[in-house]
């Protein structure tokens, strides 16, 4: 294989073309990674809301054509002597673990300037990144990096407002930093989490979005002890993923809230042991809430976004130690509107953005809490596809069919 | 001297008869505390906004007669015999300590079942209590007791819902459990914080609500690391208060927030460094303090109870990591509104009742930091008035002259 540093490669990317429109398989040209920025190979990725949210793109500004994707996990590599070590580490890992067959990549190619990353390493590629030099990355509390914050609206890469992706010669925008539906690309150093590299990466993948977003909400932000009471709003993947976090911590008591009663039977897998659907009473959940639990939840985690249940999630918990916790982004023009002596009555009211974790700091600690068996991904993953059939993917999303479909990069 | 115990005491106090007009000091009947219940003898009061807004009884339902005052010191003491230890350990203290001299005094009678407080104990009466059994007791994080949370409203004992004050034989209504502008005052055991034998009472007095109530919420509530910046919108008492609360934390800027200025000069006395008037901008309070603190204040305490502060307050914190904290009460109408996305940047929002002080637990433990130098509470009390003249203390809280008004019982 002939070397491939400071060159362009040529891969299969998924582009969405138009909004709303089905993907459609392309070779695409991906330049080399400029400085602070690396190249990487994408071998599984999973689809979110959010590349569905921007696929349709009927509440924000369409910016097409695009490459969309942000959950994945790959490798990045750099030359062809490079690979000759992988291939012996592939066989050696071939041999160890079967699920580790698919798994072995590293980082494709890496920039000036670029010093925790180097060829061979297993990563996650973030959405969000952490400079470790802003106020926000020095601070133990904010994990909202000034200069790698998400930025929904850029199509380009941060150093030169240039994409890294073309079609002969034209380019294609980026999404999220991250552009994930496409065998290679290139992603900011700081936002590319280094993990274990036994990890296996079609289901760690999903610990880059949508997992982390739930579970650490729960466990960075709500903090719910042992043997608590846990309210959670919105039974999709997040809402599930915050579910595990209070099952991890303890808690004896999760109620499941959801206008969906068909999502109440997985549920119960995620340890979620008790249901409301707010359609069924004429009354505000949170009274119906605050009667099952003598007073209040001790914790709530909002993961739908809608405005009436964030409002529902915060007013639902216990006076005193109440802590609600919102997850799910609202509409923007939403105004949260409450009673202050709600919070007089010593509630607290909290927002997270991607469950608190410093992208680089802490993400490598949740893959270590899954190899440690402590937490379940497998339950999150209920589809598979081959990149060729990205669409499917989108597909049983837009049923409501799937928590997390894998795409296999390499079919 | 002949024994009380089991016996009504005549004393004077002051009684508001009437909303809004001056209280007439009287000679009232104190009948001997019921069972959970201590009859204390108040050495000093201090003059709370919440005594005037009771008085005035504009916005709430008007109870009267009854005998306002929940600002306290005082001690309990029970017969002849006991006078006499008395009369020893106040010669022991008075020439330990000149402050000490008037400092000396006790529970005047213990009733049935009350095991915590005796004969000799200095005590603060404190307007919501502690039942130390109750779900908001045993919780490490509230304060808020179920059985002796404030009740505006009552003007009589939890026990037997009767009054323990008449004059000649008419009853006269309690207030907030306290009622302690009577040299002799009836309250449950629960409501009273047994403190330090040596801390001089006409300045721990203050200690029973106001000052407590902003010191905690910034100490315990908020939480200020040092060298962090807070802002405190309100600079009356408690707002001064919670500055103390900043500066003992170490906070290198505390902005004080108040559309009266002359208050500004005062304030500097409490640590206060910036001040903001929001009547010298034609835009919010909260973008001037993001652009004074390059993106928001990493905590804040909001003292006043206007709606547009404590909206204020919240969006004036950094994101990422800013804490804002209510404590002033808001009218009963009030709709707090803000965007939903306020939140999901990583502010919080929390509120707070009498500092997070447990008052049995907690109150003891602030009398020490008074007694260590570790805050100051002279800075406090701005005027003292004998209980004859009790009135002028309305007048100069009135006339926005005072902090805090000691009231000397005796005088
Ligand atoms: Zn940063
Ligand atoms: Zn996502
Ligand atoms: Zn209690
Ligand atoms: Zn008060």
């Amino acid at each position: 294989m002939a070397s491939t540093v400071g060159q362009v490669i040529k891969c299969r990317a998924a582009v969405a073309w138009e909004a709303g429109k089905p993907l459609v398989l392309e070779e695409v040209e991906v330049a080399p990674p400029q400085a602070m920025e690396v190249r990487l190979k994408i071998l599984y990725a999973s689809l979110c809301h959010t590349d569905v949210y921007f696929w349709e793109a009927k509440g924000q500004k369409p910016i097409f054509p695009r490459i969309l994707g942000h959950e994945a996990a790959g490798y990045c590599y750099i030359s062809s002597l490079l690979s000759l070590y992988l291939s012996i580490n592939y066989f050696q890992h071939h041999f160890t673990s079967a699920s580790m067959c698919l798994a072995i990549r590293i980082v494709e190619s890496v920039g000036e300037g670029v010093t925790e990353l180097a060829p061979g390493d297993h990563v996650l590629p973030v959405f969000t990144g952490e400079c470790k030099e802003c106020a926000h990355c020095l601070s133990e509390e904010s994990n909202m990096c000034d200069l790698l914050r998400i930025n929904t609206d850029r199509g380009v890469m941060l150093s030169d407002g240039q994409s890294r992706f073309s079609i002969k010669g034209k380019p294609i925008n980026h999404f999220l930093g991250t552009s994930t539906f496409s065998e290679y690309t290139v992603v900011h150093s700081g936002c590319v989490a280094k993990i274990n590299p036994l990890a296996p990466l079609d289901k760690v993948c999903v610990l880059s979005c949508g997992f982390s977003t739930g579970f650490g909400a729960t466990v960075n932000v709500a903090k719910p002890t042992k043997g608590s009471t846990v309210a959670v709003f919105g039974l999709g993947a997040v809402g599930l993923a915050a579910a595990e976090g209070a099952r991890v911590s303890g808690a004896s008591r999760i109620i499941g809230v959801d206008v969906n009663p068909k999502r109440f039977e997985e549920a119960k897998k995620f340890g979620v042991n008790e249901f409301v659907n707010p359609k069924d009473y004429d009354r505000p959940v949170q009274e119906v809430i605050a009667e099952m639990t003598g007073g209040g939840a001790d914790r709530s985690v909002e993961c739908t976004g809608n405005i009436d249940a964030m409002i529902s999630a915060f007013e639902c918990v216990h006076d005193g130690w109440g802590v609600a916790v919102l997850v799910g982004v609202p509409h923007k023009d939403a105004v949260l509107k409450t009673h202050p002596v709600n919070f007089l009555n010593e509630r607290t009211l909290k927002g997270t953005f991607f469950g608190n974790y410093k992208p680089r700091s802490d993400l490598p600690s949740v893959v270590e809490r899954y190899m440690n068996k402590e937490i379940e991904l497998e339950k999150f993953i209920t589809h598979e596809v081959t990149f060729s059939e990205i669409n499917k993917a989108f597909d049983y999303m837009l049923q409501g069919a799937s928590l997390r479909c894998i795409i296999r990069m390499d079919g």
